[in-house]
């Protein structure tokens, strides 16, 4: 089906909760996901067992080692986490969530959600690559939800808002979202420079501040033509550096 | 919580899913579960063991032998299947079934969502008993939902249609939204250091690069605090220029 998202496991522990997963993954229409390194490695058996035959009926299943290679050709991904973080990020429940997702797949972006492993859920490093936050409603009192369950919740809200009863929405830039890639691209070049620029002080700093820096570029949703415009901002500022004495 | 749907389960077969679905349904905050004639009787060593402690945070789950004694006080139910009957009764969708529950609950009814068994689904009696069917709008290619997930999807659809706000995305930023004063600064700013950088070429492309650089930057709603770090940005990367000679 066009436009669906892609679902990604990180560090998934449990082959069953990867089958089960895959199951309704798949019965709500939804045909790629993707793992970033499973703790048992992958095929898995136990995860084919539970599956009930959803694995021969999508995409094969890609293996990734981190975040950002399962990142590269999408353009807008949801972390699915219950705790906040302190990022700036939108944070968004279930309608929210489904509404973006389908607004930033008219615009052409290949869309993710992001679950991370069942007991520990997803580290900061891993949320601040992604675009922004799913949250979901639960009862604060029992609020744990199983992995495979988490997964079903999103798929089947993905299904009843962005497909059983689509509204489109109409985007009309010509240029295509910027890839993963291409932010990717620009951050290091900017980063690059700063560095030359003697920007990030003290050092350990950098972190911190050029993830602040990109969360501000993702919530922007870039076209690639604007990440092309913004790399000649950044190479034409810094232009003359090299040439001169520091002061 | 008022006005919650009574989860139903007829002749549930496998203690895991009983298991399983307490606990989903527990998540969001159904506190109420019955049971008809579960296959393996009651209580169930291996539901206990998928509830994750549910059972502890819930009513104790009463066993019926017929869905006539488990509707006894209930006004409103509604059958979940996938299978489509030769009934003169409402069909209803995820959405559909929520708003007619919420309805239904508003003016005093005690609602409830009955699931059949793992292999075989409810039989046309136990549906004829209900006041309308919901069915999932699956995949006609893999329709087949594990008993677990088919609860939680719906009772998540519940709390996300009945219970959450509709408007639901916030924002977790303690900084405030940049005013157009700290933008137009912000923009005045660069566009003083890209004119001296002789970034605008021909000269007459200034104001329509300008003006698509703040829509960029417009589209990322900054908060003051990230105005200020990007006027940091700007200034470094420009530091050394004024001292150098152009090539």
């Amino acid at each position: 089906m066009q436009n669906q998202p892609v679902i990604i496991l990180s560090h998934p522990q449990l082959g069953q909760n990867i089958g089960a997963a895959a199951r309704v993954v798949r019965n709500f229409g939804i045909t790629e996901m993707r793992l970033i390194a499973p703790r048992d490695g992958w095929p898995n058996p136990d995860a084919t067992a539970m599956a009930a035959g959803a694995f021969g009926k999508m995409e094969p299943v890609r293996v990734f080692d981190t975040a950002a290679d399962a990142f590269t050709d999408l353009q807008y991904v949801l972390a699915v986490t219950a705790r906040l973080r302190d990022m700036e990020k939108p944070v968004f429940g279930l309608s929210g969530a489904m509404g973006k997702i389908n607004e930033m797949a008219a615009k052409g972006a290949r869309t993710g959600l992001l679950f991370g492993p069942e007991a520990s859920g997803l580290d900061n490093a891993e949320v601040a690559l992604c675009q922004g936050i799913l949250t979901y409603d639960v009862d604060a009192e029992f609020s744990s939800l199983n992995l495979a369950q988490a997964i079903g919740v999103a798929v089947s809200h993905w299904r009843t808002l962005c497909v059983s009863e689509t509204t489109e929405t109409q985007w009309q830039s010509e240029s295509p979202l910027a890839s993963s890639a291409d932010l990717d691209g620009m951050m290091g070049h900017l980063q690059d420079e700063l560095t030359r620029a003697r920007f990030f002080y003290p050092p350990e700093k950098t972190e911190l501040m050029m993830q602040n820096l990109r969360n501000m570029f993702m919530r922007a949703d870039l076209t690639h033509q604007e990440v092309q415009t913004f790399r000649g901002v950044i190479k034409a500022l810094a232009r003359f550096r090299g040439q001169s004495k520091p002061d």
